[in-house]
């Protein structure tokens, strides 16, 4: 089944506000085994009519957000209602709804507000508890259009009632008791798109039943396999052979989820000493729900001051070799790692830019280091010419993939 | 000028990768006086024509983003020389670049990135300093096809390229070598945009020859002007008189830009001391280019035996209040302070969730605190019911407007 989107919303164009709807609602239909074929944002207004003539023919399905709205350009309910020839009436339990939602807030509904109880004959209604508009379902009529559902626009109110009532209409849709189909997701670290590709693409494409696709963010890949029991199981052990250590994880879960986890089986902690991440490192790692069971602390040094002071890293080697060196990086972390008492330590001096580079270290120069108990301490040299927030994100991507590798027992 | 924007890409319909195009294209747009028309987000492969067929027609520009990249089912490309009837040639210029970013990376070029190099007939490259593949630029034939605009999608390597080379290209169209349209950016934080609405709304709408939008963020509004020289300045005075405090700035630096300068033209030093945003605000302070003049160094305590051992927090007070505290974040902010010797301290201690909370600090609690040299330290309690990140990103806003004030004398 052919599923489309159409978010109308003036804002949505006109910069700054971001359309998450589209995501949403590609997340939400995939595990429903539908994929959405195209997303279309419109301006507010008569846009929509245009819009809905296109995605007719094609969709059978089409979803629609926003224009349900009580000010004079919010008209999806009433052209939808005319494309269809359907009569708008009004409905007098939305209408005491509505007025509750207003007397509960002490205010009071405008006569605008009554122009979203108007509900075009045969539709279902869909209650919007965080609202005043409720949502919209015309069910198909075949061989004219497509099943159709006007949605409110604001996320707080669309999620609530996409996840109570859209979605068991979606699922019956999509057939029946189905299960969703096979899928799985890989996440490689270190390798490119075109590199991964290279290898398994071939592969790939010769597995009956497969679908698949890349995406490719700074430093990792995800490598995503649908399609039938076989199909998945199969081409997952030609990704499992091909990247047998630098494949992440075989979830939908980041990098730092990984690592978080992965730190709590073994009981161990990790502390950071970052110069050049800013404390992105130790940003990341505490994104993860329950990473205070694993990390209890990070150091910031971002002045030479700073690391001879809190890391305890000798002055004279500061002087020799440079902030941005091996041996800083190296004592960095050991230093981190005493001093927080912790099983690992990451640490990492480098060169984020537009400033502060030369012939020898260039901008984008990093040292990356890790100190582990009882182990020697690992300092690896890397090159990421980005922008600042750039090489920000992918030196801290690299330095945490280095902990994984390490409990992994890959290092 | 009527504008369309194409995003090809599958990711963007599996609910993996949020679209962040529209947006983008709208922002750069809106102050070229240019607006999007319509965005359609569709997967990789052969839907790019139908979506092109469509907007060829409506569209006197369009920009499409994706489909690049080296893999199989990047076929933007293609599918347009084969719309416009031109032929594809390989480019020896775009193919030493091409090999030139491999090499400086110690790799070598796939087979795939040859296709990469191929330009059609008629089409000027835009360089992408920041990626393998080009951007093209077809030139419109009048009663045939719109100005077309090929663009890579990882926004990475879009942006810098929109900036360098479709800008200009851009600005010509809409209007020959006119004057960009006079323009001016508000950042107003702590007020909701309905509250800023009803204050300024009625106003700014009288203001003959006047454009204006608001753009929501966490904690931040965007107010956006622009019209004719006498229009922006009237309202630019409306909106000043309604929010003396408020504003963080007039032109679109970000609120860590402001501060990072600001604290740079005073000569002053900040040092973080941060638990529950876990080294975010350290993170967002060392975005800003030249921040290593004002920000020396962080401690991230997510433990309390770091906030004792770091920061010298007593352990009785601790015990006694809990480390979600008014006055355990201002022992923080002060011990953070004299620890660094910096002129200014901030600190957070809250509650991120999904655990942790009480009746009496509910997840989503924080204390804030601002020790200054020579001043008493300020604590302020918060209460920002968000998910992890949104609250993370909240209460990182929030210290970081508190300094302002500070640096601003309206503390």
């Amino acid at each position: 089944m052919r599923v489309e989107v159409i978010n109308t919303g003036t804002e949505l164009l006109l910069g700054k506000v971001i359309n998450t709807h589209a995501a949403f609602f590609g997340d939400r239909l995939f595990t429903l085994g539908l994929r959405v074929g195209r997303q279309v944002a419109i301006p507010d207004g008569e846009e929509i009519r245009q819009a809905l003539l296109e995605s007719f023919p094609r969709a059978d399905i089409v979803l629609v957000t926003g224009g349900l709205g009580p000010t004079s350009d919010d008209i999806t309910r009433e052209i939808v209602a005319d494309m269809l020839g359907r009569e708008l009436r009004r409905d007098d339990a939305i209408w005491r709804h509505i007025r509750a939602f207003f007397v509960q807030r002490g205010r009071e509904p405008s006569p605008a507000n009554e122009r979203q109880a108007m509900v075009p004959e045969g539709a279902v209604v869909l209650s919007n508890p965080h609202g005043t508009a409720p949502g919209l379902y015309l069910p198909a009529v075949p061989g004219e259009t497509p099943h159709l559902f006007l949605l409110p626009g604001p996320p707080r109110e669309l999620r609530p009632m996409f996840a109570e009532t859209v979605d068991p209409i979606l699922r019956k849709l999509a057939g029946g008791d189905a299960a969703p189909r096979p899928w799985r997701n890989f996440k490689i670290f270190g390798v490119g798109e075109s590199s991964i590709a290279s290898v398994i693409e071939d592969a790939l494409a010769a597995v009956p039943g497969l679908e698949h696709g890349y995406c490719a963010r700074l430093g990792e890949v995800d490598v995503r396999l649908i399609g039938t029991e076989e199909a998945v199981a199969a081409a997952s052990e030609i990704v499992r052979r091909a990247f047998p250590i630098e494949i992440v994880t075989e979830s939908e879960d980041s990098l730092e989820t990984v690592l978080v986890r992965r730190l709590a089986e073994l009981g161990q902690t990790v502390a950071t000493a970052e110069s050049c991440t800013g404390g992105k490192i130790a940003c990341t790692l505490t994104d993860v729900d329950g990473s205070s069971a694993v990390f209890h602390r990070g150091y910031v040094t971002y002045a030479n001051e700073a690391k001879a002071d809190l890391l305890g890293v000798p002055e004279a080697m500061l002087a020799e070799h440079g902030a941005v060196s091996e041996p800083v990086a190296g004592a960095m972390a050991e230093g981190c790692r005493e001093r927080a008492d912790s099983d690992h330590a990451l640490a990492v001096s480098g060169i984020a830019g537009p400033g502060g580079g030369s012939d020898e270290k260039p901008v984008g120069t990093v040292f990356i280091a890790l100190a582990s108990r009882g182990l020697p301490v690992v300092v690896s040299r890397d090159y990421f010419p980005l922008d600042r927030l750039g090489f920000k994100e992918r030196v801290t991507r690299e330095a945490l993939d280095l902990l994984r590798k390490r409990l992994d027992g890959l290092l």
